[in-house]
């Protein structure tokens, strides 16, 4: 990067910090509560933080830990740490101090910058790597930690653009470590290329320009938000921190920032759709609405859509930098009614532009399984957005790329128009009487109920089928389904085997990123007998 | 490309094809008169030209010369040639015998597809290297040269996808002769990884999508079409050709196909404005026009604007895969009358997302000039989309390339907020004693005045001032202004010794590409005299 080849420069997204602040200088790149930074601002603590980071010996190859939420020092790491050389670990903060001390300890991260929200999961005395710590104080100003404020911080560095350490396109950017269900979480590696071609990948897909408005409900923590931490910037369109994800506050930035995009897990489009005010939301523009993570339940999407949003459904996991497949409109689609439309709309799809590769095989085998809707098999992935690796774990890394693709591990069929639709996780079918059933496919069933807010649908072991269905459920607020209701209602939709046998109302357990964590429910029901699949 | 790596995939534009069959099978292609073809027809079209070139020997490293108007069979080139490995020579359907022959033999085709209106432009006695001619018959059956027809050559290959020979992104895809006002055209050099690349940055600029319907005015030889060749099939968008460039085709197929995205140089506006029935048309969709080739006149923005089209002012060359730099919209200009937007919009401005790189320098020191809108120096560019070099011509590389950087050879100005405004190509500067005069500057002016249609500015020997200005006119049809009117006219918005001395009306001589020549405009006046610059 520092010496100039006339044909050749190295894809990385910190180039994209560098475009828009000189194209951009006066434009709103950042508004947070009350704070509002232009492109040059944001620059500005960009090379301060980069300046500051340089000045306690931090450089190539080294990595550097932050524990906030969306809030504008996770955007400004996002430039400052790889622009130096080193590699960001941005933790998830819904994690346990415990988790917390092993991302960082085994990220051998040597700075950690740390919300003072959540200090308390910062165990120095477990930490003896990190050799200085630096706190956030975005809400409070309460600082348990040695070492400096954040702002105090950025003082300490020069707002010059410091030369950038990159020289190459396969240069480690960032270890995002998985929520992992079960084991310990892995650091899934990318480099400065896969999250160039990831973000302009997003920006095509989402339709972000320049005169956009991004409200970040999806955490940072999270793939690096999708690599929309880098994709908004790219464009030089605007982002909309947002501390904690609640109903009011994100129906009000919506309105009070003209927000034009926003990506958000299923659960967010529930806590959307089911907003006491719903029914009144009337969006000015429209807004795009980016979701993956799980599939969501048709009678969600087209909830959402009544308010003026378009939701676009993608799926993707942490080893491809988030989403890789799309599915992607079609124009024969147009004649389908509102309720067919959700239905193709909650596939999972066909590759992005810039992805490419995608396949459902047999995971032995390797070979395509049929393009019926059918056949089962498991997504597998390649190309530029898959993960180097897990960081210091050549083991599973080498398991995960059996075959020359990345396994997702999520079950799913091929439809004969070539999109994909995931039946399940691997752990997660339920095999009834030597049948197959999709719990992902009971619970969408189960999302048309009128009473229903939530399920989860797990196997849980009967002595005639081997496992047999139950779905826990969370009933929308006053209302008070029976089981036989739901039981019924499930019937008339689908074959009688994949109907729950049995129901249990209640919250359900989830992972910090708000997926369900099905595993939970099934470890309770299994405790002391031992499960096949 | 054919042993797969997990995490690393070349980057090439022959894999949007790919994705495209697969996503949009049923989607209309391309359109072109009575002929329509779906994504599916497409692609078994380009496989069976792969198959057939491959039958005749074509493979790794060869060269493939087309020389055809927007027809389909170029778009199929596109694809079917660098597919196999070989590099595409399009050729410009406007240049003399001569020059074709030049080109086809220094280019080392070892085939040439020609449509039957140009086969007079093939000499085969002067091309030696040639083993095959390939004849479209588009618009009439005529044939004569030895060889097949392109529909029955198209049967004599496979419709099944051949294995594709792409090892490395930066394996030579095409060659593009540049129009060289002077001396012999020479050959640049296009990789894969540049024109995927820069196909990327075009569709993001453009904001091109699958519901997108693109009109080919813009030749498809000329920098391969601005890399829109690949952008269109990228998105899944329709191409719709265009054989020859007339205004009442244009507004025809506008209207009856949709169109929402064309590319064109001045000259297409110029056209467009002045159309008869210019004032009557009302585009249905917006219309995105992206021009580049030499600054529109502000008053020609004005016009086709008002027709409902939105034009985006880039500006590119050959070296760099064509357009680079795109007058990126400021909100700040909402403010501005219609007037000043149009004189924002002339400007070249600023990089793309995609291409970065771009300064203004003194072309010796290497010095980049102040920011201040005044001080003249080179446009000088470089990164992923410079061209790798002119083909078997590292003299002229090494000269283009001096000091790190592509020499683009026009002379700009870059005003305070980072927006390049070219002055003049270096040769075109009028030079009159003493003082720079950019010619554009005063050809925009005088563009301004309501009975010009089109105007070339050049410098005339003076016995006092060295050279003084001299304009060649074209009036608006039925208009017959007096010399003393522009003079006068140019007097009232200009530095006095920036008017012009001379007029002269008449016809303009231009390139194949339609930019004015001035170099033979000047020639003729300069006969017998020596110009320093």
């Amino acid at each position: 990067m520092n010496e100039p080849n006339v044909s050749y420069d190295v894809l990385s997204p910190v180039k994209f910090l560098t475009r828009s602040a000189f194209v951009y200088p006066d434009k709103l790149a950042v508004v947070h509560g009350e704070k509002r930074y232009t492109y040059k601002e944001f620059a500005e603590r960009i090379y301060r933080l980069a300046n500051a980071l340089k000045n306690k010996g931090i450089g190539k190859g080294d990595k550097v830990a932050f524990i906030c939420p969306n809030i504008p020092p996770m955007l400004e790491a996002h430039y400052a740490v790889p622009m130096i050389g080193a590699a960001l670990v941005s933790v998830n903060i819904r994690l346990a101090s415990g988790e917390v001390s092993y991302i960082v300890d085994h990220s051998d991260a040597k700075l950690v910058v740390v919300d003072s929200e959540f200090a308390s999961l910062v165990q120095t005395n477990e930490l003896s790597k990190v050799e200085n710590y630096v706190t956030v104080c975005d809400v409070d100003d309460t600082r348990t930690l040695e070492g400096m404020e954040y702002e105090e911080f950025l003082q300490t560095g020069s707002p010059e653009a410091p030369d950038f350490d990159i020289d190459s396109e396969d240069q480690l950017l960032a270890i995002n470590y998985t929520s992992g269900t079960t084991g310990r979480p892995k650091g899934v590696m990318y480099h400065h290329r896969g999250a160039y071609l990831n973000a302009i990948g997003e920006v095509l897909e989402s339709g972000l320009t320049a005169s956009s408005s991004y409200l970040w409900t999806l955490p940072m923590f999270h793939c690096n938000g999708w690599c929309f931490t880098w994709g908004v910037t790219a464009v030089g369109a605007t982002h909309v921190c947002l501390r904690a994800v609640v109903a009011d506050d994100i129906f009000r930035l919506i309105d009070q920032e003209d927000v034009t995009h926003l990506c958000a897990a299923p659960t967010v489009l529930i806590m959307m759709s089911t907003w006491p005010k719903a029914s009144e939301v009337k969006m000015k523009r429209t807004l795009n609405i980016m979701t993956a993570g799980a599939p969501p339940a048709p009678t969600i999407i087209s909830n959402v859509e009544a308010m003026g949003a378009n939701i676009t459904h993608t799926y993707g996991l942490t080893e491809v930098y988030g989403p890789h497949s799309v599915c992607a409109w079609q124009p024969t689609w147009e004649k389908l009614s509102k309720e067919e439309k959700a239905i193709v709309k909650s596939r999972q799809g066909v590759p992005f532009v810039l992805t490419h590769y995608m396949d459902v095989v047999n995971p032995v085998t390797m070979e395509p399984v049929a393009r019926d809707g059918q056949a089962m098999g498991e997504i597998v992935m390649r190309g530029n957005n898959v993960m180097t690796g897990y960081y210091k774990d050549t083991e599973s890394t080498a398991e995960a790329f059996a075959g020359g693709w990345f396994h997702s591990g999520d079950l799913a069929v091929m439809h004969p128009d070539g999109y994909v639709q995931i039946m399940d996780r691997k752990k997660d079918i339920i095999i009834s009487g030597g049948e197959n059933i999709s719990t992902v496919e009971v619970e969408n069933v189960i999302y048309g109920h009128p009473d229903v807010q939530e399920v989860a649908v797990v196997p849980v072991p009967d002595d005639k089928w081997g496992e047999v269905v139950k779905a826990f459920i969370v009933p929308k607020a006053g209302k008070n389904p029976l089981p036989e209701d739901i039981i019924n209602f499930t019937k008339e939709r689908l074959a009688r085997f994949k109907a729950p046998k049995y129901i249990e109302f209640g919250e359900l357990p989830k992972t910090a990123t708000g997926k369900i964590q099905k595993f939970k429910l099934r470890e309770k029901e299994w405790e002391g007998k031992k499960r096949i699949n």
